[in-house]
């Protein structure tokens, strides 16, 4: 048996994305820039696909600019947001435990004289809205804060955030970062107060290689690519309109049957809360239930190391992840659990098990009863 | 009948590099930063990927950035290769011929302070070489420049510009944009001399969201986009694996019984060019013949204007450009044809018509037959 636990590093791309890829790339490959009707035919796959997004947020489709991915958007959103909009000021707001693609950015604009506040979160991974207040100042150009943290599963008050933040300043933008929150929220930006929002497909299953960044109309952003000036200069380069296309498809299908699915995460990670809970020595991080992402658990197994863990796990072909996969190997303490105030001891012990719509309830038992086995044996090994 | 001529604006997937997309879409969906085998599998996708493109240029396989295509591959070797050299000096030489994804970072590096010198081409769109090495400076930190043009295919004395370009100053670093070279010439970076050179998946049979650039060891550039630290720091995010495995394939299969295929490309563009020399009022621009790319043939059908004949022939089902497609969409006279001394008049009546490997004889006999019929036709309806 295998099962695939580990849904926010990627998922399987969806049969019917696929198809409309592997459709576009022999079949309507025009370029979307050429006059003639196969650039016409590509161009409106781009269009039809800016439509589909469009609906499950209630926004513009010329609200979108579609990226190489995740990363990109974020740092579009900041490097972009921030630059075009230095008159503003050269404060920017966020939090400890956002991901690297928006983390990394920041540093560059640190580096560029930008201040930046990083916010605390509390043992759940939640921002103090009263903190937050506190840290605006009229200068204050960005706030960007994360909707779903990555390795626990925390939900931000975002719709809250927003309301702090436009109270005190009308002119602050607000981004979030929705990687592990689109296709598992309803997320309406205009009505949350969302300026940018930034979105990876490989994480609702559409393809590696593409994604989207919301602007709200009227929103300045300062392009980070350069050149023949497509998505109305805001984003040069052909557009990959098989991929543009597979994730108009993919965020239509997270969108059928949504309360469905998201009661089915939450039956799965309720159930394997569950059982895990049988194991001595085992317990979930942040909070849980509909307080928390559906698909997210944070796991720590006292005494043995994550990485044990993880391979172990390997080798029954269950499927989890050491931290978040997002940081490429590298061997850092998660800044995330840090910011909880885990540990170091515990920090070493925790794995995220993430599930997706397609994961079943066998898989999930078949992962529980492995933990069950393993744990108590690695630790004995541990302890010797 | 159809005929699809419009290959340098973009080309039909092949069917080997989009059953292996496919296949990572579904299967090998693993995120290579992951740590168990789902991501080892996707790591050894894309490595195995290097090795395939490594070995069409001699070149070692860690000397590849992979991007999200041929203008993200440009602005890192432009943006990332002046920003991070900075202490060699900032003035950058190239022509006035490159592509709007080389002239648009390079104007955004002007605007940062760079002195960029635009070097003039002449008549058939070679550059000087003697222009090339007055132009060179002590604080010369950059030259770009392309080595087929996307226009009219005059293909730019590479080998003998990089030595100019190491005797005046061994510091500085030569980029070249191969984009629509790649796949058409066997280009050596190493024995030519190249720092960087930037291929684009789209434009050889290789899906679109995909490219990579060529950072020859030792070389220092400065990443574009930041995050997670994939790709050793040069360029984070996830990986587009199955587009990195699909661009491997296409660029073997590409260099797969070479000869005969640049055979067949020269011998259809000497067919195409005899065709239209029937036809009056019709000329080829540039060079022709081995001294002129393979698969681009820019035509002039004198008082017929190029948006005119495009649609014309697409009603037959000829897919051609005006001008180039990279462009998108702006009605901006054509910066190469302008630069070769091309008057506005003929500027205005040019078409770009490009071959690929899978382009028939029996498909540029029609192009050549409907253009014999819709030239004659058009230029009486002008004359009007």
């Amino acid at each position: 048996m295998e099962a695939y636990l580990d849904n926010s590093a990627t998922t399987r791309c969806s049969e019917r994305a696929a198809a409309v890829m592997t459709e576009l790339l022999c079949g309507g490959y025009g370029n979307p820039s050429s006059l003639h009707n196969k650039g016409k035919e590509a161009e409106d796959a781009i269009r039809k696909a800016r439509g589909q997004i469009a609906a499950t947020m209630k926004i513009d489709g010329k609200e979108l600019i579609f990226t190489s991915g995740g990363t990109e958007s974020n740092n579009l959103a900041l490097l972009g947001g921030a630059l075009a909009n230095q008159r503003q000021g050269k404060h920017i707001v966020t939090t400890e435990i956002e991901h690297p693609s928006v983390q990394a950015p920041l540093d560059v604009l640190e580096s560029l004289g930008y201040e930046i506040t990083r916010l605390p979160v509390d043992a759940d991974g939640i921002l103090s809205l009263e903190e937050l207040r506190q840290a605006l100042r009229p200068d204050t150009v960005l706030v960007s804060i994360m909707m779903v943290n990555n390795e626990i599963g925390a939900v931000e008050p975002i719709a809250e955030a927003a309301a702090v933040i436009h109270e005190a300043n009308p002119d602050t933008l607000f981004h979030v970062d929705a990687i592990q929150a689109y296709g598992k929220y309803r997320i309406y930006p205009k009505k949350l107060g969302i300026d940018l929002l930034s979105v990876s497909g490989h994480k609702i299953h559409a393809p590696k290689g593409v994604g989207f960044l919301y602007v709200r109309d009227r929103v300045k952003v300062k392009p980070t690519v350069y050149g023949g000036g497509q998505q109305k200069g805001m984003r040069s380069g052909t557009e990959n309109v098989p991929g543009i296309a597979a994730l108009g498809t993919a965020a239509e299908e997270a969108y059928e049957d949504f309360d469905d699915k998201i009661a089915h995460l939450y039956a799965l990670k309720e159930r394997f809360i569950a059982g895990v809970a049988n194991i001595p020595g085992v317990t979930v991080n942040g909070k849980t239930g509909r307080d928390s992402a559906p698909h997210i658990v944070s796991v720590t197994a006292e005494d043995v190391r994550s990485e044990v863990l993880l391979h172990s796990l390997e080798e029954y072909g269950i499927y989890v992840s050491a931290g978040s996969a997002c940081s490429s190997n590298k061997p850092a303490p998660s800044r995330t659990l840090l910011a909880i105030g885990m540990e170091k001891r515990r920090l070493e012990c925790t794995v995220r098990v993430s599930f997706s719509v397609h994961t079943t309830e066998a898989e999930v038992d078949y992962a529980v009863e492995k933990l069950g086995e393993i744990v108590p044996f690695r630790r004995r090994f541990t302890r010797k």
